[in-house]
């Protein structure tokens, strides 16, 4: 059956939204699993991904789609450019919850994250699950107000990623080089993951005025 | 002055190739400065990134005016699509070999890579500007064989990383736990920045045959 032209767009926007809504939930597993070295969370979460990225697969086909069936021009152009533009951001970001569980799965069942950094992970983890609920609800309700507070959010993960990096220098758990592989590449995660998110966010902004920033990663 | 169609179809992927080449210069002169400790050269990648930034501009703004003004449809249409989406891989791309310089250039007249690390780390570089080099071969000539290549190079890059790091773990480096940081993060940067360049070649797949594979970063 062939849906109409509106049904297969906000087909591929509740689709989007659910990517965020899968990939917030990803990051808060993955942030237990390092902290806690709960490897059949991990498990879960590298297993979880299949669905974000067949999510991937249908918006992208939908979108195309209608691109070449509808000839669509103006805003609806620029909303379908954006879709497929946003839906390999939300399958990168989800991959980078994979990234952090598979950290968590190697060191299970220990924490990846020793009990001196747990704090800022947790946080980091929070930080992150919030700009992805976020990065849905701009995508849901269009809101550009809320997409700019995804920038300062964006800036207190990259706060918590320095005072992570600062403490592992200080901590001297630097004695065990593994350690601090782990815990560099932990923070790495959290940054890119929610930089993704911010991304989609930045894109409605385009796809709603017409205008953007570069990204700037 | 508007160009006729084609001519800006052939401007977006001259831009292309462009950057392509600028991004490879960048992150060979990156490697120079990571392990010779040169700050001039680091400067220069990271002023350089500047002219990466202005030809995704270009290209965008030519790629979203050809989709408003011409309607392009099938091979048309999956071509400035592509285009879009392997604008920004190059611009990431690009952002990466700045980061490399930006550690060069926080430790220098000091390398930030150690002596024993040296070598991987330059062949790394030599991998990635290769990467970029067959890259801006695949757009020009849309040579899907050599896109196959590449794949193979990412597995060689995928490897020095690996290599890398277990030097890092082996050497008693970690000892300097700073140098455990910026050693793990010039292995990733190195490894994405490939991975964008070849996720330019898979798109080009995409573009001549219509079918794709879903990054898997």
């Amino acid at each position: 059956m062939r849906h109409s032209y509106h049904e297969d767009l906000d087909q591929i926007q509740t689709d989007l939204v659910e990517m965020t809504r899968l990939v917030g939930v990803a990051v808060s597993r993955a942030t237990y699993a390092l902290t806690d070295g709960n490897l059949e969370i991990a498990q879960q979460v590298i297993a979880g991904d299949e669905v974000v990225n067949a999510l991937y697969r249908e918006v992208e086909a939908r979108a195309y789609d209608l691109l070449a069936r509808q000839q669509p021009v103006a805003s609806d152009l620029r909303t379908l450019v954006s879709d497929l533009r946003m839906v390999v951001d939300l399958e990168r970001a989800g991959d980078y919850a994979v990234h952090l569980a598979k950290i968590a799965r190697r060191r299970a069942p220990q924490p990846a994250v020793p009990a001196e950094l747990r704090e800022t992970v947790l946080a980091m983890g929070r930080v992150a699950e919030a700009i992805a609920v976020k990065a849905g609800t701009v995508i849901a309700t269009q809101n550009i107000g809320l997409a700019g507070e995804l920038q300062a959010d964006d800036d207190d993960m990259d706060r918590l990623q320095r005072q992570l990096f600062h403490a592992l220098l200080q901590s001297g758990l630097g004695d065990s080089t593994e350690t601090a592989i782990d815990v560099t590449l932990v923070g790495r995660y959290y940054e890119r993951l929610a930089d993704h998110a911010v991304a989609v966010a930045g894109r409605v902004v385009f796809m709603v005025t017409g205008s953007h920033l570069v990204a700037t990663d």
